[in-house]
């Protein structure tokens, strides 16, 4: 009974093209089959890449990202695509996970939506970002992310 | 004095027929033999797998799902044969997690009821499912599930 | 000056004979030598067993017990010989864990008492039971117990 | 260069039909690309499932597969089909290790191969089973797999 | 075709009556299904329990045992309920961890089996045992127990 | 210019007696040089023993405090001496670790200060005590102090 | 489009003079390019060495930065700078911490900032200190810094 | 005395362009400051990535490589820019990881050279490749690369 | 049977005077009642402090001790004597550690014997000393002591 | 009677001046206590620091040193000086961690030395150094330094 509310998806299961930018990318969604739950969902993207936009160099980070859905899920895949495609894209930590945030919010209309970025050291010292909509709703369930902290060596 | 409460119980310490979907599945519950004490019960299920309803592939979760009693307890042998049934029903992660708290809360009417559903990663990228039916009751202690973060590798 | 609180004391120390069901067991006091603090006690005991009330089989917890003293402190030998006086009880996870929380409550007085019961265990699903006897009481410092989740394998 | 030697491959990419048993599963095989270097290749297969012969029931075991390629190498997504063609069939977590080992062995002529099996608990003990087809060649490189060892709770 | 090994078997899948001492219990076993195969299987007993002989108080062990079958195969249930005899029986921990090791030796005649006791601290130090029956056979694989050491506190 | 606020210290940097009991121990104490920030400072003593007041057996704790000053920071070498001083001190789990931080607390007049006392396990089970002067302040953050909970063996 | 922000700048990218002290160190910021978001950025910083201002011994700590930015964002590589400019300074561990959150505060104006000092242990207890400009702003996500704690040897 | 061995590098401390596969990037090596003693050195790369060459999708890797120098070291800077330029190219998790093993020990000539590439999941299965040259040479001290089990969730 | 081996024992179960010196502590010994078998015993002791033989200021160690017995097996109450013994004796990690070795060898005249003395940093270096009689016996099982290693910070 | 071999010593227990440099550290020994006896010493030193011949910048290790003396102790304060004497040396990581190994070797004449540099990541590579001055001496126990691999983030 909930399989059909994947009808109008263009991306899942077919053969992909990706995406060459986040410009490109197209994020589908689908139902909220439950919409009066009350329930987070959380993707964990620990194979994140983009570049600096300075040096041209590959950043790395991993990504955990929690929202409460409203009227609309996010469908995975083209999550995955819209990940991927920041692949070529130069921006800075902060600017690249709170503006990774930002579109999903305006693309699924969450009731809330939070997003981790933890980054791989530059330096020797990483930067994590830490964003969301505004304060958890009450009444649902949101876990701590527990990334673990970085600890250098030893 | 407890046990005469399994007195109408089929399932418990017999030869069991496993049932062939979450439909054939009988939930068992006892009354509650602590009804005016605040408390909470976790069951933790690592061997939870249903099928995608797309492609038909096994997919697996780690389920933990806690609840405060009201006036019954569920019989915790049926909960396995339950969760055991959907090893060939196919259904999406969020759907699936959600599913299962609600028809535990629809025929245990506990006083507040939790579930996490903890998935292995597809496509690199795992789903968590967290639903609660409402706010934690006052007065009641539910520690954190402290499931630990997908990490990847490294 | 805090060693005579302990005068009255029939166990501490002596020989001791292993009461042989929790209702043999005899749960020892002394007056709280601070009275007017604020405090926090915990008892962490993984070396607790009982019996299957239905096959008779055991079953094995790991217990961990924290109270606010009102105007006593268990004698931790005392305790002891109730948890050991288990070893040939049946009796269900559930009702084990807040009967012994229970028991405690009923004896010591305290201004409040949590029992975490994390049993072992069987059929692939282990139980953990969460009972206090209240909302903790304010100014007090009650840490996590944080024992960690149960992971099958792997 | 290498892509080539996929040429003869008829379940990588495709859509495919999940086999119902070990019987009717095809594991397939691609030239070594490296037939002359001294490696070492594992697989980590923590999705397995299969059924107990005596009640039916379903196991779960967590596999890691060792082996040192000699004229082969296996088709990793033939691999996966050949796990999972064991979910509805029955056997014992010595046989069942064993037999995969047996198998990959007999269809790649691997120059060595090894199989852990990691089995979920059943009746508070856990089994694994730890196959090799005999001492490993020296001048390859073969770590630990280090899986954590079971701890029951606390 | 394995499952019929099990034929001569008394114990698995029946009612059981637990075996009182360990002298009443019996060991059962099962013909190796793959006796031409070398390999290993490990057993993992984190709920052994027996009592001191001097003092009649209960004492806890983690118990790991590995074996390379011969002709037999010991049958878990029948291997649960001997180390379940030991509930009510005194022994010394380096006794009892040679004593169990040299049973199994003795009544199922393995190449080889080494076990290890992980007695909980008495006295602030806990007692490990490790028992094998000679040195490891070449060619067969038995990777390291790993359980963690005692740490004490903090 | 933080330097000479150590003007008056008779114990650091110079050869140091070791104290022979609490009584004879000199806590010394620093002017805060921050008093308008909100801020805890928190001790980490692993190598914390006393003596049993009933058998004279030495008794081993992890002990952590945390405070926020008010006008004063207590000197750290003073500090450790102090809590050397309990070496030959006979005292009860709870009393020593509610003694040592009411005295912290006359002695340093703090907006507040919390004491954790995790004890080594006598009887297979530890004791941890957990004391604060009241409610924290409002507006300081205080870390949770995470020590890691006894497990036992396995 | 967020590059142009770094267009003052004038250690990013050049050739850079280690600043020789904290005085020297020029600490620079960006605009804030999501100024409406309410998100928190945390940098960790485990190279952290400085001076005892008593001995000259060298000290170690392991600093982590969170702030909510207001109207800047700092320039991570002057951060950078900064934290090295203490390797020749003398500074308690107190001062040291709350001193460069200070000047973090009084430099970025951040809507709010917390740093945690993890100092290595001298005299066998470290010294861990827990500054913060106030009460978090409700409506950021601030995750709990979850440094572990120090624990002796074993 | 050590540092005029970098003489005749083009890329260290220059600004780089970014090679675009691994064919364009040049590895550089200095003479090795050391060459009678018996050491290894371990670069740890956590940040590798590169391009399914059926499906085009982005694979990701941790990559752990031990050498033992010969009359030359790598220069690191050019291994990393070796490493980045897979990011575009198509290869097979074996055939990539024993290439850039390969390609590392023709262009440095190393008494021995092993690479570790632990490959992130596709399809639920992570692969791991295992590569050296041969035996370990004697008197050279090779530790564990320890990386961690994949373990799934839970 | 085996508990007659006890019968010459003078401390066990008795009241028990501390002794105040190692040379006025008595190590007891009992006949080995698996004489012919190939077993290791392992004593962990988190608990032990001795002084610094030229500050007088108290030491710290976790000490692990291995042995495979010979005629005798030590006397568990009275190993745990000795080490309290050195509570108030002076003496050098190095000698400290190697010293209880070579007594318990010489006075239990075992097979073979292994003693690692983890010590809490000094100057924050902590010392570990590793003694053993000689190479271990072939066909014993001696696992890894395993240790964690000590870590500073973060 | 260990004590008088510290007569000769200049630094240890007196006012120290840190040496500016290696050449000016003065690394004291002293008669090895226990001659005859086959053991190892590990110093483990988490707070190393040193700087980049090129660009001047801190660069940051955790050091190990394993060693099995001859006639000579090294005497830690002045180990400890020696490695604080880095701190304004510039060197690269291979001869850093090499060279020290070599200096104890050269002023030490142990029977064998081991050093382990793991230094933290540059360009998100952390290089780890491996240095010993031969095969380890047979007879000896040299526990493996298991110092955690680097995992990067998540
Ligand atoms: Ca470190
Ligand atoms: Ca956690
Ligand atoms: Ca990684
Ligand atoms: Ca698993
Ligand atoms: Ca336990
Ligand atoms: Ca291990
Ligand atoms: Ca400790
Ligand atoms: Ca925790
Ligand atoms: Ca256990
Ligand atoms: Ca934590
Ligand atoms: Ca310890
Ligand atoms: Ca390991
Ligand atoms: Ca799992
Ligand atoms: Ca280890
Ligand atoms: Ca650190
Ligand atoms: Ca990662």
């Amino acid at each position: 009974m909930t399989e059909n509310i994947y009808a109008g998806l263009t991306q899942l299961g077919g053969s992909t093209v990706q995406p060459k930018s986040p410009e490109e990318a197209v994020l589908e969604r689908v139902p909220n089959p439950n919409p009066g739950a009350a329930y987070c969902v959380r993707f964990t993207a620990p194979e994140f890449t983009s570049l600096c936009p300075i040096t041209g160099q590959p950043d790395f980070a991993h990504l955990v990202i929690d929202y409460v859905p409203g009227d609309w899920l996010v469908e995975s895949k083209s999550l995955k695509l819209l990940l991927t495609s920041f692949r070529n894209h130069g921006a800075f930590h902060e600017a690249c996970t709170v503006g990774i945030g930002k579109r999903l919010a305006d693309e699924l209309s969450p009731v809330w939506l939070r997003i981790g970025g933890y980054w791989y050291p530059r330096g020797g010292i990483p930067i994590d970002v830490f964003f969301q909509t505004g304060e958890p709703p009450k009444g649902v369930w949101i876990p701590s992310q527990d990334v673990p902290t970085y600890r250098g060596r030893g």
